[in-house]
C-alpha cells in the first residue's frame, strides 16, 4: 500500500530507553511533534509523519533483555523484530503468542502499540491478556521513564497476577504511541507446539462455515490454534494470480463455495490426528463439508496456509485494493460482503469495471473480517462509493471498523462508528493528561476534541 | 475473617443501570461518598464502608441478558453470581473462564472490578484477556451510563478484535470501584471440557516442585489447566483439622516434602489419560517425584482438590490467621515462606507460641504465593512482627505485594512496594479524570495525593 508517504525532514533513532528520553524531554521543551515508528509496516498510517513531525525510529533498540525459561516470559527492547524474538525462542521450546504476515519487519513495540491480533488469536488472546510489562517514555519535561512491571524497572517485575492499582500497561497497548513511547515488553510465551495440522475444507455455503465452526470448536477443543475462512472469489483471485492448484479434486456444485482452514497445535501428534481425523470424517459423513485436503507434511501444510496468506498480495496484482479491516458479529458477518457487492452491481461500478472483484477472507474464530475492493484505480468516485457507506453498515451490525489494524491517520474521524460519545470524551481526556502539549501524533487516532482546553487552563466541566 | 465491619446508615440495592445512574448523579450532586458493593467477599476490605459511606449493592441486578452459543460470548448484569452463571453455561457446553473458593457468593461485577485471579488463569488467562465488554455509571453529574463493547449500548458490541481507541474498559479491571460502578459485563467463555483428571504428587524440595511444572508444562501442554502447590506445615494443618486421609501411602522421607496437584481438561478422556499417565510415569521413574496419586473418579478427584482448598478453612480453626496474597518469581518463591518463619524463630515469636504456624501454598502456574501466619491471636505487637516487613521482603524480590486480593483499606499506603513514583501519580491523576469529586470509595485503593489540585483548580505541573 503506497498510499501514505512521510515527509520529515528528521529520523532519529536512538539506541537506548535514556536516548528516547532525552529526545522527549527536548521535544517537550521545544513543542516539536513526533511520530513513533516501529517496522513501519501498518496499514493506517500511523507510523507515517503527515506534517514535519520528528521520526523517531526504535529499529536501533533491538536486544532480547531477558528470558525465563520456567515461566516463559520474554523481556525484549521495543525494536525487536517478530520473527527474530520467534527465532530466539524456538530452540528454547517457546514461540511469541502472536503470527503475522508482516512478521520479518514488524516490531514487538510496534505490535503492543498498535494491538497487533493475527492468525493465532484464537487460541492464545489478545495483548491485553499476554503481555505482562511495559517501559515506556511519557511526553513530559523529564521524558520520565515509566516502568509498569518490568524486570529491573522498580516495583513489582513481570507475574501473571499483580493486583496494585491501575493496570497503566493496558493503556498502551493499543495506543497507537499517543500515551508514550514504548521502549520494551515483557510478554509471556507459550510452549511451542511439538505437533502441527493443517486442513482446508470446502463448504457450500456461509451458514455452513459457522455450523463448522462450532462442531471444531466442540471437537477439537483445547489443540485449534487457527480457524480461517475466505470466499470463491478469493480462491480464484489467488488460483489466477499466484500459479498455486486448488488443493480440491471436484469443483463446487453451482461452481461457488466456502473454504475454512483448520490448523490444530498440539503436545502429541497421535492424538491430534486422532481428533483431526474424527471430526473431519463427521463433518463428510453429515455431509456439512463438501470436499477437503489434509496436509500430510509441512510443505503441504504451508502451501494450505499459502492460498489464505497470498490474498492480500493476489489482490493487489489485480488492481488497486481498498482494504477494509473490520470486526462483525458472526450472525451478520458475510452478509456485509454481499451488500457491498450487491452495492457495486446497483451502481453500475461492477459491469464497467471500476470494482474488478470484492473479497471476503479473515479469522471467523475471531469475528475478525478482512473486505479487498479490487479498483482499477484509486480515485474520488470510488472512494465516495465506498465510504461512509461501508462504515455505517459496520456500525449497524455493531462491528468494529478497526479490528486489527487501528486508527492512524485514516480513521480518527471514523471512531464514533465504534465507540460512543461519552467513551470518545474519556479518551480525549486521558490523551491530555499522558501528553499534555499534544507532541504524539497529532492529528492521528482521535477526533480533534472541541472540549478540552489548552494546557494550564480550566477543565470545561 | 472478621478484619472490616461496616458502619453505614444506608444500603441501596437497585434494579437497573438507570436506577445506579440516578442514585450516582444525586451522589456527585451531594457530594455523598459511595461503597460499590457486589457480594462482598473480598479479604481486603474494598467493598465495605469505613466512614459512613452509602452502599450501592449490586445484587438485585441479576439477570443474563445474552448468550451467543457460537461465540461462546455471555452477558449478564453486574450482579450474577459467579456460580449461577457457572451453571447456566454448562448445559450448553460452557464454563465461565475463572473459578474461585468464593464462587457461591461473589459477583461477576465485584470479580471484574478485583481483577478476581482464582484457580484457572493459568489455563484461560486473566479478565483483561477474557472480558470483552464493560458497561459502568460514572461519577459525574449525569450519572453517565458509558458502555464499552456491549450489546445495545451503541457502538461495537462484544467483539475479540476492536482496535477504536483506548480499551477503557481495560481500567475498570481490578479498579476495585474507584472508577466507576461496573454494572454489566461481556466476557467470553470457554468451552466446557468433557474430561477432567487430578493428581497431587509429592516431592522432596521446592527445586523439585519447579522441576515438575517445567515438564508438566511440556509434557499437558494445552491440556494443564491448574498447577497448585502447598507445603508439608499445609498438608499437617488439613490432616489435623478436617479429618481428610493422607492420598499418599508412605510418609516422606525426613518428615517433610512438598505437595504440587496437577489437573488437566481436554476434551478426549482417552487422550488426556495417556499424556498424564505417561508424565507419572516419567516423574516416578526419574525418581523427581517420590510419591503420587491420581484420581480413578469425581469424588476422588473432589477429595485431592479439596487438600488444597480446605487449607484456608483449617488455617482458621487453628487461630487468627494473617494472609497475604503475593506474586513472587519462581526463583525466589519459597525463599520467602522460608524467611518469614526463621523471623518468627529468630524474634522467639515461634516459641512461645505467638505465632502457630506459618503456610506456604498457591498457584505456582501464576507465581502466586498465600502465606498464611496463624498466631493466638491478632494483636499489634504480632502485626508489627509482620509488616511491613513482609511487604520489604517481596519487594526485595520484585514481587507484588497483592497478586490477587487488590488494595481496598488495606494496601493504598503499600502501593509503593509493587508500583514506582511516576506510575502511581498517574494513576491518582487518572482516578482525578473519572471521580472529580472523590466520591466512589474514598480513602481506599490510592494512597492520598499531595500534588493534585481539587477540582476546578489549575493542575499542578
Amino acid at each position: 500500500m503506497d498510499k501514505y508517504k512521510g515527509n520529515s525532514p528528521v529520523v532519529l533513532k536512538p539506541k537506548s530507553t535514556d536516548e528516547v528520553s532525552k529526545i522527549i524531554a527536548y521535544c517537550y521543551k521545544k513543542r516539536i511533534a513526533v511520530v513513533p515508528q516501529g517496522g513501519n509496516t501498518g496499514l493506517v498510517g500511523g507510523g507515517v509523519p503527515v506534517y514535519d513531525e520528528l521520526v523517531l525510529n526504535t529499529e536501533g533498540m533491538n536486544q532480547v533483555r531477558d528470558f525465563d525459561d520456567v515461566s516463559g516470559i520474554l523481556t525484549t527492547d521495543a525494536g525487536c523484530i517478530l520473527e527474530v524474538l520467534s527465532n530466539y525462542l524456538a530452540p528454547k521450546g517457546y514461540m511469541m503468542p502472536l503470527d503475522l504476515g508482516a512478521k520479518g519487519s514488524c516490531h514487538i513495540g510496534g505490535n503492543v502499540s498498535t494491538n497487533a491480533g493475527g492468525l493465532r488469536l484464537l487460541r492464545y488472546g489478545s495483548l491485553h491478556g499476554s503481555v505482562l510489562g511495559i517501559e515506556a517514555v511519557l511526553p513530559d519535561e523529564h521524558g520520565t521513564v515509566i516502568s509498569v512491571n518490568m524486570p529491573g524497572g522498580g516495583g513489582a517485575g513481570p507475574l501473571r497476577k499483580d493486583n496494585t492499582g491501575y493496570d497503566l500497561k493496558q493503556l498502551f497497548i493499543g495506543a497507537e504511541g499517543t500515551l508514550g513511547i514504548v521502549t520494551g515488553v515483557s510478554i509471556l510465551t507459550p510452549r511451542l507446539p511439538s505437533a502441527v495440522n493443517v486442513a482446508v475444507l470446502s463448504v457450500p455455503d456461509f451458514n455452513s462455515v459457522k455450523t463448522v465452526f462450532k462442531e471444531t470448536r466442540a471437537q477439537l477443543g483445547e489443540i485449534l490454534s487457527a480457524f480461517e475462512f475466505w470466499d470463491q472469489e478469493g480462491l480464484d483471485l489467488v488460483l489466477d494470480h499466484t500459479g498455486a492448484k486448488s488443493p480440491f479434486e471436484t469443483a463446487p456444485e453451482g461452481g461457488r463455495a466456502f473454504y475454512v482452514l483448520i490448523e490444530t497445535s498440539g503436545s502429541n501428534k497421535d492424538h491430534d490426528d486422532e481428533k483431526l481425523g474424527g471430526l473431519l470424517e463427521k463433518l463428510l459423513e453429515e455431509g456439512i463439508c463438501a470436499d477437503g485436503t489434509l496436509a500430510q507434511d509441512e510443505t503441504q501444510a504451508a502451501n494450505l496456509w499459502s492460498l489464505r496468506e497470498s490474498l492480500p498480495e493476489a489482490a493487489g496484482k489485480l488492481g488497486k485494493v481498498y482494504k477494509f479491516d473490520v470486526s462483525v458479529p458472526l450472525s451478520e458477518y458475510y452478509s456485509l460482503v454481499e451488500e457491498t457487492r450487491a452495492r457495486f452491481v446497483e451502481n453500475g461500478m461492477a459491469e464497467d469495471g471500476t470494482i474488478k472483484t470484492t473479497v471476503g477472507y479473515g479469522h471467523i474464530g475471531d469475528s475478525n473480517l478482512h473486505i479487498n475492493i479490487v479498483a482499477k484505480e484509486y480515485n474520488e468516485r470510488t472512494e465516495s462509493a465506498i465510504e461512509p457507506w461501508i462504515y455505517e453498515a459496520v456500525a449497524k451490525r455493531n462491528g468494529s471498523i478497526s479490528a486489527e489494524h487501528g486508527l492512524g491517520v485514516m480513521k480518527p474521524n471514523h471512531v464514533h462508528y465504534s465507540k460512543t460519545e461519552p467513551a470518545i470524551a474519556l479518551m480525549q481526556q486521558l490523551r491530555r493528561v499522558f501528553d499534555p502539549r499534544g507532541i504524539l501524533n497529532p492529528g492521528k487516532y482521535l477526533p480533534p476534541s472541541e472540549h478540552l482546553p489548552e494546557e494550564g487552563q480550566e477543565k470545561v466541566k
